[in-house]
């Protein structure tokens, strides 16, 4: 498990002195109806939220998300120096599309379902170096927009195995803050790594966490090296969307390399749904599945003390259906972020 | 021409310290036949690279892009921290195959056809921080991917309307490093803005000119206003695709704006191909023109000291095929970058 560039990894881990402020998280009807359907702000019952196009229901979702983060943050629109935003859809439309009327400087992500911690990353990066006094990550996907994309419109009603995951309808968006400016309860961004693109011959794109754990691997294993640290010094290890499958060789593989992860890892994909009523086989997937958990999950849970300090590694499969018909094997990437609650709580 | 947001203007130029050490561009055959068709580095005669795809090809032409500016660099992969590259096939797979064998940390951009100088900002912010000893910016496009992704396979033979641009089939690569650390003959990065997603009603997928030139008039009137500078300062004032349509409806409203660009405004998509031999219609576009042309034409004018202090703002237009069906306007984003002879040539 060892790459190219390995002796670089001391200078990879990124110290990060930024705090997010405010986060809002936008889903679906399935996903209100999950175990966590409680905690989102906001959901619409058929998915559409009143557009006419599933593409566009995408769009409103990523503004709606968005304007409900600026609310909570108090900041205003003209208050957020930079918005950093990505999605799934081709040319990541939903983003293009749903920030229109804010008028904010748009820097595009993409990074599949690694996009929410990429931009996370970034935007902790420019915030604690003085370059904005506040940005916004916004980042979502949308089961029947994704299906009809990457595989068939759901009308067609497709079989899926038993490996594939369920793309979360849903959208979620954080505001970033330098730490020293943001208010007293806001969950601290402290350190970042930036995640290599791994290919492992994987090239079922029914499997997207076989594709994807040996990024989290990659990922994770040079944090804890060029940190001394591991899974016990954190109360969560937090995976985007490896679903069932993907967990399960994260955590067989991190043990093979002398990280046993216990009962520290968790993954947003396996949370957001109930495996016994929901149907969604190894669990939830898309841009929009860390997002949200990690807005309406886990940022609460920091922010009130019941979690100090938690890694939170979002995985993405940078392949297209174009890729996958010729035959390519499937590339990923696992950007990383540690969260801390508020220094009060700490 | 007023968005939201301009009492935000004063803080929204960023000032950067870092430099560019090496560059390279990677071009096809059309390229490497028209006016700049010398000064790019490498071109290959039928466009393919090596490769059974035109998507693969377009992996191989970043690929190499890559390995070259790392080879003028001297720093070996092992000396590059970053990479940001992106490009505009569906889900940016030219990047994520392109990259594999370098194991660089790796941060996916989509800015359409603005990515590369978005792609210089972040490096630029990145480095100059400290936070990367050198970072890798990587675009492309290629035209025969380009045209069956956007509107019909090359062997359709689809007529092209007169404002239509031709996709550039090329890779440009840039390795960027801290200011005070770069060699003397760097070309400095010296300030960015970023662009706003702007949409003003251009719905003809056909006119990208037309729909991205008001994002490039909203990130140059805010460059300039919040500078206090004119096109008289500089040199030059470069675009990336605007085309010959855009390009006109920049000059002329520029000068509705009271900024006059008069004789100091080229597009490198005008200046890639012979319009009377090449048969182009309105000039070249794609993730790959601004990049390439910069790269191959611009780098080397600043270094030599034939030119001192130019701007650089590529111009993306944010749509899919998707979104254009659905009768979505198309929106566009215009990131900016000033660059700078090396100190000794200023």
């Amino acid at each position: 498990m060892r790459w190219k560039g390995d002796e670089l990894m001391e200078r990879q881990i990124y110290p990060l002195n930024a705090a997010i402020c405010a986060a809002a998280a936008v889903v679906g009807k399935k996903e209100s109806e999950g175990p966590l359907g409680g905690e989102f702000d906001l959901h619409d019952v058929d998915d559409r939220f009143g557009q006419d196009t599933w593409e566009k229901a995408e769009s409103e979702m990523q503004r709606r998300a968005l304007s409900l983060a600026i609310d909570k943050s108090g900041l205003g629109a003209e208050g957020i120096d930079l918005l950093l935003a990505g999605d799934l859809l081709n040319q990541c439309i939903g983003s293009a599309y749903g920030h229109l009327e804010f008028g904010i400087p748009f820097l595009g992500l993409y990074g599949a379902c690694s996009t929410s911690v990429e931009g996370l990353l970034l935007a902790s990066l420019l915030v604690g170096e003085g370059r904005a006094s506040a940005a916004a990550v916004v980042t979502s996907s949308h089961n029947c927009a994704a299906e009809r994309q990457y595989r068939f419109p759901i009308e067609y009603g497709g079989q899926r195995p038993p490996t594939a995951q369920w793309t979360v309808t849903g959208s979620g968006a954080f505001i970033v803050m330098p730490a020293d400016r943001s208010p007293a309860d806001s969950v601290l961004v402290v350190e970042g790594m930036v995640g290599r693109v791994v290919e492992k011959g994987i090239r079922d794109a029914n499997n997207m966490g076989a594709a994807m754990a040996p990024a989290a691997i990659d990922t994770l294993t040079r944090y804890f090296d060029a940190s001394g640290t591991c899974a016990e010094d954190f109360d969560l290890i937090v995976t985007g969307d490896l679903g069932r499958e993907g967990s399960a060789i994260l955590c067989e593989l991190m043990a093979a390399e002398g990280f046993s992860l216990g009962d520290r890892h968790t993954d947003c994909g396996r949370l957001i749904y109930d495996p016994l009523t929901q149907d969604v086989h190894a669990g939830g997937s898309g841009c929009g599945c860390c997002a949200v958990v990690t807005a309406a999950h886990f940022l609460p849970r920091l922010r009130r003390g019941e979690m100090r300090d938690i890694l939170v590694m979002a995985t993405g499969a940078m392949m297209s259906p174009d890729s996958v018909k010729q035959g390519q094997p499937i590339p990923a990437v696992a950007h990383l972020v540690r969260l801390q609650a508020p220094r009060g709580e700490n």
